[in-house]
């Protein structure tokens, strides 16, 4: 039976999955999981993953959640995963894991909170959020400097000084890809100081094409629809604010 | 040359990796970080672990830090660790990294957010925040309701139905001890509720003595200081208060 992915491609974890498949060659069925409308929610996904989150892999009889844990077990039990996405060696595993840990409550954690409070709160229906937005953004701006500093010190072009991406390049880079989402103001101050971090999205992008590429394209469609609807907003607020007005001058 | 663990007993990640190396008959050395002296911070240990917490490890020309990553590392490192600890089964390990990795956002966040903002943040300089107690009392009384019910669901007595601990169900644990930090009336309100999780504390607790106890030795100790300096501060405040209504009065 094959594989089963359960993913949204708005969710940066999803897109990593997705892409770490497409490039191994491993054979997989993707099943979308609408989170726009709450369909990660419903009683038969919460049979594949009782968190109600995405994504989730269903293999033979495993079903599995958290995309470290996928990509670590995809790496493991799919035959022509190259070692470099999950070496072998315990040392360089060892670092993989440190990464992807400091990610949860680093790098993940400011650059989702940023997003949803800044662009995304609305289309889900919540109010946007400043000052969680202010916090996330430090949060994200550390995490970036850290990534800037310590991962990427070394001549490698890779997380750990290495020449090939890992599972850690993979997952880091989807979650910073979340923030094309952003406004150009916003993005460019945010990533702008970081240039081993933007080179290195590039490699990761370059050693994972045309599947990096094509899971992203989602980002694309998405932004524009968020700008066509604060347009829309904005403009039912100054009609809104035009008939507050006039009113008052008749 | 011998495993060096960075390590304050304080911390619930670092008794995780010193309960784990005893009862593995794992030859290490601990050397004290002192959070409340800030020496995390140091210059010394920030080549250990440049981002200044604890637990770290030192193992010949590897430094490691984030306890999960160090626990699955050690697991492999080291002849002599029976395998229900991090099973060589790729499904069983599979699972063991998704609970792992659920950790970080969800019960960590949620406990160790609480016991700060109702007993420790003094004790570090910092103030009481009672509406942050009041979102991580919420997401911690869901994250142990999903542990009771999703994890320990099976017969077993351990985490994802095994009759033996993992590593999961050690750094688990070890989280939901920060607990025994808080007043009775916290700690029964939240705890009560979870009758399996109790059980479940209590094996882990007897699969791992008596280097669970131990290692746990410092938080009673720790919970008499915080009431000592609790009741001192309360003093010294009733007193103040009544300075302030005697002269009042006179």
């Amino acid at each position: 039976m094959k594989l089963k992915v359960y993913a949204d491609r708005m969710s940066q974890p999803s897109r990593a999955v997705i892409i770490f498949c497409k490039v191994n060659g491993i054979d997989f069925e993707e099943i979308k999981v609408e989170l726009s409308k709450r369909q990660q929610l419903s009683a038969e996904f919460k049979e594949i993953n009782p968190m109600g989150k995405v994504p989730a892999i269903v293999d033979g009889r495993l079903k599995l959640f958290e995309s470290h844990a996928i990509l670590i077990y995809l790496a493991g039990a799919f035959p022509g995963v190259a070692d470099h996405w999950y070496p072998a060696d315990v040392s360089r595993r060892a670092k993989i894991h440190s990464v992807l840990d400091w990610h949860h409550s680093n790098l993940r954690r400011g650059a989702a909170s940023f997003v949803l409070n800044t662009v995304l709160a609305p289309a889900l229906g919540l109010s946007l959020n400043p000052q969680a937005a202010a916090e996330a953004e430090k949060l994200l701006s550390t995490s970036l400097s850290i990534i800037e500093s310590i991962w990427l010190k070394g001549n490698g072009r890779f997380l750990l000084g290495g020449f090939q991406p890992s599972i850690a390049d993979l997952s880091l880079v989807c979650e910073i890809m979340q923030l094309e989402l952003l406004s150009e103001e916003d993005r460019s101050r945010i990533l702008g100081p970081h240039k081993k971090v933007q080179q290195w999205i590039q490699d990761t992008r370059n050693a994972t094409r045309p599947h990096f590429d094509e899971a992203h394209n989602i980002l694309h469609k998405v932004k524009t629809k968020l700008a066509v609807q604060l347009s829309v907003r904005a403009n039912s607020e100054m009609e809104s604010s035009i008939k507050r007005v006039l009113p008052s001058k008749m």
